[in-house]
């Protein structure tokens, strides 16, 4: 007997006897059994929410974003054990580097963004204070705190690190925990995975839970401040979504779903260097992951004069595939996850006959390895004869298989591209800025997540069609699930809850923990520039002497800088503009004349100033205006070095008459 | 026979014969009838996508900022016409007011951030450019394009102006077609707004059609690039997501619905100027619109110890109100919207009454005017003896009905609060950075959309409980629907596909119409300054000639600006810091040397530099070193007056070997 998958639910790890059987599809034995016999889903509920979202909530983003550094070294440390385990599901070392390096990736891509743009706060602010009367003292600001549920993530079989990671490390930035549901068919990778990332207990208890099988009631326990992420097919996702969970409690539901995704050779492109990283880029899709990829070209858009070559130079590629036993050196090509899932591919090749036929892989090709054949499909290229019809348009061969379509303008390969009804990804081979690229923007922007367009300045760096990246936004509309993963921070925020807070300057500053302008400042202190990262409190402020700026300061200026325009220097022709009263001084020498007002001059905690932002000059000044500077201490920012933190500083310029004629923030680098 | 209400559907309006009967609450006399036999909702759907989404996206999204303001001009001009049909329905003038001048309000704001905020294009580019490759030939950006579908607004009675405005302004400045469903008791005053809108001939022939009633298959008819937003029932929100629209074509539906928000009298405010304030702002939610307003305050939580003079002070306000028509002088609260929905307010206050007491609004108040008296009720105080029950926190009287809850600590408040499941808003009173404030913040902020805090400061200026502004996010977790409304352009983006676009440079730029670094620039015309607004295209550029940056500049623009932080005079300390090698330019006097560079010394186009945003100093200058500018035109913006227009440069500060040593952009207005 084979063991039976553990989960991991309340702090113990659970062992079911007996189970469904998960079989290898290389080697046709019996890996694991699954079940969830005896896990408690509801009690999964409560202990995220009751232990694993508290100690999550008692840490800043920053230190969150730190575990996520040292999630990513657990994983390293078991990359092996997972190549391994790939192995045995029909993927090559190849397929297993986008999957478990492709994971880490993500992870560390998290823990980076959430130091460079998280405060090391609570909550976040995001965007700028909205004023809310015309005195200052009434304000609004949007403020994003952790979702107080859970963050339930039910993943695909075909990247079970992968897939799973790029849901778990948002989650874990912003602050939630996460009970994680794998896929059956590779649900022994993943236990691997967690069991890595669990028993190193670099995460506080409660922050991940694992349930290694099927769901009882889970859904059941689920409220407005839980949600669901799924990758998976879009009939599951259809059922689920009609649970009260979400139909009545709000709980949300983000779907990353199959679709049928189109590359196309643009007809700007249709020759030389374009068509073949086209050919290569649709043989890649075909190949990788045995084409069962959620983000695969299923439509290849192909100027009808060029079909011959393309189906002529697709072949050629796709004689070098080597396919067999991923353990076996010098094969590129694995097995589909299931002798079941390539006859299902097979099912739908053959409803999508009566347009298309096969012109590629209607031979086996011979297999490497002593290796089970049932589960081993050759890449497999249909030319569609008739692409109005709707099965190319609508029936996903989740496999090593792609569709030949032959067009002739840009508009019917628009119109065709767009009976997908909403994909994950498109993609486009021809040069840069050229109509048919436009136009192909203009017609199927609205209609994916994401789109690729591969010119010869791209052509070596680019990193491909069925790619994911975790800067960027994953998912599309429509068929595509019409839910929105990655993208950076925009992951995060999904996590969170977005409260407008209102009130004075002093009561936002107060909860948000940055400085909001109009609230009391503390001057009471040394000069700011005197007292390191950790003792600067926000509001910590310098009101600055005053300094005349005189016609004499505005032509020396001009002199060292040699900015001479006109409004700085010609009386007749600044009077003349219909801004100005006379000759105004630079913005840039009120700047840095503020500067001169604010700077500490002697050595001290403040290294460098290392950039500004939003910078508005609210009104001119003129020869004789006094101005002073309002310093202070807005917020405590980036983290990327442990001895040193980023700190902004909120800057008002203000002339005799205290009217403010600039505002800006000033980043600078201060010692810890 | 009154008349029945019209629909306006694919360019015709359509008077069906009969229907429902709708009664005037305030004279008891039908007003007119609601029907929508005749009204083909396939063919709605239809128009908006075949005729009104193309006409709209045609237009850039300042060109849809300026119908916007037109929009405003023509509500303005019926504005008499309106309040006295919102008369009809109960509402006095002041609430006609919150009504009919918010909504405009709402549609002002819209139009005003479109032209601030969103570019004069067809697209907009939503955050950073991410390079994706070490050498810069490969970045990706998300560019937010208009969904292609229809955006179905279904409004709620009570605010048929502003409920419906609010909705439609982002979706016609993001560039969707709208249907707009009112509800039936209100949908006369809804009926003549459209008409007035449509009859104007402001908007573009089928970016707005109307169905004045109960809509037939129009569900049937959305797909994933269609989106809902339903205000009403949480019970009807809950049984219009399991259509099939969402479930499984992934339209989008959000959903504001009715919640039990709560006001709190902070322990730390219990005494003085807090406490009548706290009373004031219940006793103004409970009469304004009747509290027949989903904002408005159903749960007043109370210290323990002051319960009696908050009721003591709420009784003596309460008695001053005058019930009756509101077309009476002198009359400051109107009925409800019928007399069914009093009826149904009375049963739920006897659901509520097992947990609580009845202690104002026992007994019936005098009615001003001759009026039919069935839908009108006092304002209505319950005091809960037993706030540990469910109804109080679960069931919404939604009339003039609010229940005091005592409370001891701010902790046990804040878990009642939470028992709401979800709110719209919460506000509190008492003073600013108070240890209560704080820990009601970080208690509560997770389970609402909005937060209200007023404290002396914001005494004066705050804009009541009950109004969402249009600024701010309205909408809330759980309960209150999980929608999201307003918020600035976050409500424009709801209604926008974001794609992640990945290409060269070149490419992006092309494509998104606004320079990426790296692409190429055109230095190929005349200095970008002696250009008007409209002479200026993306990429025209200035590549200036060199400047050394002496130890001479450097002391001298120290003794100029007053700068003489070490970094810049001191070698010796200089050297000692960790970051720098030895004295360096002050990043000023580079940003201003720049300047002196690329500026374009005679009268001209350019009319001032008015900001600069994301300065980052990249590496430092050291005395010997030259530098010289890449200034390349990288967007032309925001509108707000019709002689010019804002243009943001992109500059680079290269040294002599080539290497960035900052960048930024910089703001200009340019006349036309």
């Amino acid at each position: 007997m084979t063991r039976t998958l553990s989960s991991y639910v309340a702090g113990t790890w659970i062992t079911p006897d007996g189970g469904e059987a998960v079989v290898s599809p290389v080697t046709g034995a019996t890996i694991c059994q699954v079940s969830t016999d005896g896990v408690d889903d509801g009690e999964a509920v409560r202990h995220a929410r009751e232990v694993g979202g508290p100690a999550l909530r008692a840490l800043t983003f920053h230190q969150r974003a730190w575990l996520l550094k040292d999630l990513v070294k657990v994983i390293a440390a078991h990359k092996q054990d997972l190549y391994e385990l790939s192995a045995l599901s029909g993927a090559t070392s190849k397929d297993a580097w986008v999957d478990v390096d492709g994971g880490m990736g993500a992870v560390a891509t998290y823990s980076s963004q959430g130091r460079r743009f998280l405060p090391d706060a609570h909550v976040v602010v995001d965007g700028p204070v909205q004023p809310l009367s015309r005195d200052g003292s009434f304000a609004g600001v949007h403020v994003g705190s952790p979702k107080e549920g859970v963050a339930v993530q039910i993943n695909a079989f075909n990247f079970p690190v992968w897939g799973s990671l790029e849901k778990l490390a948002p989650a874990l930035l912003a602050g939630m925990p996460s009970i994680v549901k794998p896929a059956t068919p590779t649900a022994y990778v993943a236990e691997a995975l967690y069991r890595a990332i669990i028993d190193s207990g670099v995460l506080p208890e409660g922050a991940v839970q694992f349930i290694a099988g099927p769901v009882h009631d889970l859904f059941d326990h689920l409220d407005g401040q839980d949600l669901v992420g799924f990758t998976g097919s879009a009939a599951t996702a259809s059922h689920l979504r009609t649970h009260p969970a979400f139909t009545s409690r709000s709980a949300i539901f983000t779907a990353e779903t199959d679709s049928l995704n189109s590359s196309i050779l643009l007809p700007s492109g249709a020759e030389g260097a374009h068509l073949d990283r086209f050919v290569t880029e649709v043989a890649t899709e075909l190949t990788t992951k045995a084409g069962q990829r959620c983000t695969a070209i299923r439509r290849a858009f192909v100027p009808a004069s060029h079909t011959d070559e393309v189906v002529t130079k697709l072949r050629a590629q796709l004689a070098e595939v080597v396919l067999g036993d991923p353990r076996v050196e010098g094969v590129t090509m694995g097995s589909l996850v299931s002798a079941g899932a390539r006859a299902g591919v097979e099912r739908t090749v053959e409803k999508l006959l009566p347009g298309a036929r096969r012109v590629i892989g209607d031979e086996p090709l011979p297999l490497v390895g002593d290796v089970d054949d049932a589960a081993f499909m050759p890449p497999t290229v249909l030319l569609a004869d008739d692409a109005s019809r709707d099965e190319v348009h609508t029936l996903e061969p989740f496999g090593p298989v792609t569709t030949l379509i032959p067009y002739d303008t840009v508009d019917e390969a628009v119109a065709l591209i767009r009976r997908g009804g909403g994909s994950l990804v498109a993609s486009a081979f021809g040069p840069a800025g050229a109509d048919d690229a436009i136009a192909l923007f203009a017609g199927i922007a609205a209609h994916h997540g994401r789109l690729l367009f591969v010119d010869d300045a791209a052509a070596a760096s680019q990193t491909g069609h069925g790619s994911p990246l975790p800067h960027l936004v994953h998912g599309g509309p429509g068929r595509a699930g019409g839910g929105e993963e990655l993208g950076g921070l925009r992951a995060v925020h999904h996590h969170l809850q977005t409260t407008a807070v209102q009130g004075s300057p002093d009561q936002l500053t107060a909860l948000t923990g940055r400085y909001v302008p109009g609230a009391a400042r503390d001057t009471s202190g040394p000069h700011p520039f005197t007292k390191r990262f950790e003792e600067l409190s926000i509001g910590d402020a310098l009101i600055t002497g005053e300094r005349e700026v005189t016609l004499e300061d505005i032509e020396a200026f001009a002199a060292l800088t040699g900015d001479t325009f006109y409004a700085h220097m010609d009386e007749v022709a600044a009077k003349a503009s219909p801004i100005f009263e006379g000759r105004v001084a630079h913005g840039y020498l009120l700047v840095s004349a503020a500067a001169g007002l604010f700077v500490w001059p002697d050595p001290g905690p403040v290294l460098a100033n290392v950039g500004l932002e939003d910078l508005q000059f609210a009104q001119p000044v003129y020869p004789g205006d006094r101005i002073h500077v309002r310093f202070t201490c807005k917020d405590k920012g980036s983290a990327r070095d442990p001895d040193q933190g980023t700190v902004t500083w909120d800057v008002e310029v203000v002339n005799q008459r205290d009217e403010v004629v600039a505002t800006y923030d000033v980043l600078t680098v201060v010692a810890r």
